[in-house]
């Protein structure tokens, strides 16, 4: 079984999760600024759930590229990755008509929690069908940041009860520290690339 | 004729299809939990057709990997499969919005076979192509569970009229049998990695 | 400059056309098979429109399957004909809705006729680039289904000023025309299957 | 890290940006010619955004068909460049609702300078990658066209205080520079086939 069509059909699906997220920007009421202004909070949440949806797709893109194999659990653990980002639009919808209530600042942070579980789940079933020594085993080492992404999750998504401000700093704090794509996978390939595995 | 572009249309439907069910997902009335309870229904038929839908893939999956060659009968036998499907989010839609109602679980029946029965069609058209001995041939076997599914479909619509709930039963029961991927056809593709063929 | 992206751009345009046109179909409004009754325009529309789109994908995959070299204006030539297809879903969503007034039953043989006249030009387009030997040429050969159809979807159109029934008559026929696959470029993949070119 | 996965994610994102705008295209209100013609500016703003789309996928090919190579910072320039893209749809809706009033009008002038300023970062992070004489560094050249594009929606952006349709003159005038394919690309690539490099 090779990996090309669960990157093509995952392509997909990412592609059209980020893409549907505008249909939700319903287009301003009337024909002035003040108008558009009305709509910044459902802008800001489409702007964060793209950066995250744009995350997961640079992640999978990286992951992917050092994996040599995969079976039936991972093709139903990427399914399951996907089926929580499916949920992103839904979810930022929610929060950007409400973005300072608590039930739709915790629904947002759970769907971010599932897929973030997910990742690290899908991480697991592909680490199985490879050796310690194989460059994903290596490139994924031990994979702080995914840990990390689910401890705050779950944190932000408690504080939602406290503060909503707090678990959606809690939120952002997690994309910006996944911009920077996996410099992990970046430094096995490039060893792979300069002297014999 | 190339089976590549049937897999990256078919990708594009289902993947576009799988996603576009959570458009159905309208944002809730009001801001708290209780307006998301009430989405519930909803929810849950659409975690159901995500999980039938994502099935269909997966086997499409497995099944086109040990497909040799394909002709035009197999391009409108797999289209005919993709119009079944495509009609999978408007009955999740009115099933969501009507889970204990005869016409809405009797319609969504209606679509799983229909697709069922797609599904076995493709499988014909594409054995008429392929010899007795092939790998293909070979992994679909008897088809057992093809059959079955299909059986227990009709079962499940006719079911509707005496209980709703017995109905869904039947519906769940088929996406479960379905989640173990098709072992058939592993056990092909590891015989031909094992020895020649 | 290669085939691949221009064939991989078009699956997705088409596959989202096939499949967003579902999106058309609201949920009935109430929960009983009367209700699910009133969808059939509709339904029959969405029916019509699915199927053609088909084709086009059909008879485009074929097409694509003898072409050896593309330029930018077949890039243009494709992409208008991708504009006149991804007016599909308005015009059926308008025809559903009112299926025996002359407006929207003009309107879709207008758009019809736009698809199969950028078809047309998409052919000639490629022509231009291929020596009237080659593969592609003999396979259009004189090309008259796509002339067929230019000529009836004008007829049709006339038409729907004397009797609505008339037009989607004539778009039904050309749709069945059309279902056959290509056996010019069967005949032609398989003659330079069996004998040296 | 290939550039594959990018072309097949890109395709994705933009083939649905396309397509989803004629979503914005709903139905007219009654049955008649006279409730289409009230879609007259809707219609021409989604055919404006339609061929602005296209330019951009067709220069987006052109350009990756001479990209050698990318890493995790194109990534990120690709995929500010779809965020972009992704609120054509949102702002094509809003023009045509209201296409003689300042804000709708700057707004799109706005996110087709932000499109444009995106896709001059993007040739930027790649030249980064690639040597002063390579195919890609010799296509681009001075990229005088990239540069007019990003002063010319500059200039009607701030037109749109003084006349809408001097600001809509300038979009318009932008995609008519565009229409004709990268023909420095072309010009490099056919230097390749005729002489080696």
């Amino acid at each position: 079984m090779t990996r090309g069509r669960l990157e093509a059909f995952s392509d997909g699906v990412i592609a059209i999760i980020i893409t549907i997220m505008v249909l939700e920007l319903r287009e301003p009421e009337g024909p002035d600024f003040s108008d558009l202004r009305k709509l910044l909070p459902v802008g800001l949440a489409y702007l964060l759930s793209f950066v995250i949806v744009g995350i997961y797709w640079n992640n999978h893109h990286h992951l992917f590229s050092v994996v040599e194999r995969i079976d039936g659990g991972v093709l139903w653990a990427n399914l399951h990755l996907l089926f929580w980002l499916s949920l992103v639009p839904f979810a930022t919808k929610w929060l950007g008509a409400n973005p300072s209530h608590l039930a739709p600042v915790a629904l947002y942070g759970v769907v971010l929690l599932g897929g973030g579980s997910a990742y690290f789940v899908l991480t697991r079933a592909l680490l199985r069908l490879h050796p310690p020594d194989s460059p994903l085993a290596r490139a994924l080492g031990r994979d702080w940041k995914g840990k990390v992404s689910v401890l705050v999750y779950v944190a932000g998504v408690a504080l939602a009860w406290v503060a909503t401000g707090l678990a959606l700093a809690c939120y952002v704090a997690i994309a910006v520290l996944w911009l920077v794509p996996d410099r992990r996978v970046h430094r096995v390939l490039s060893d792979q690339g300069s002297r014999p595995a």
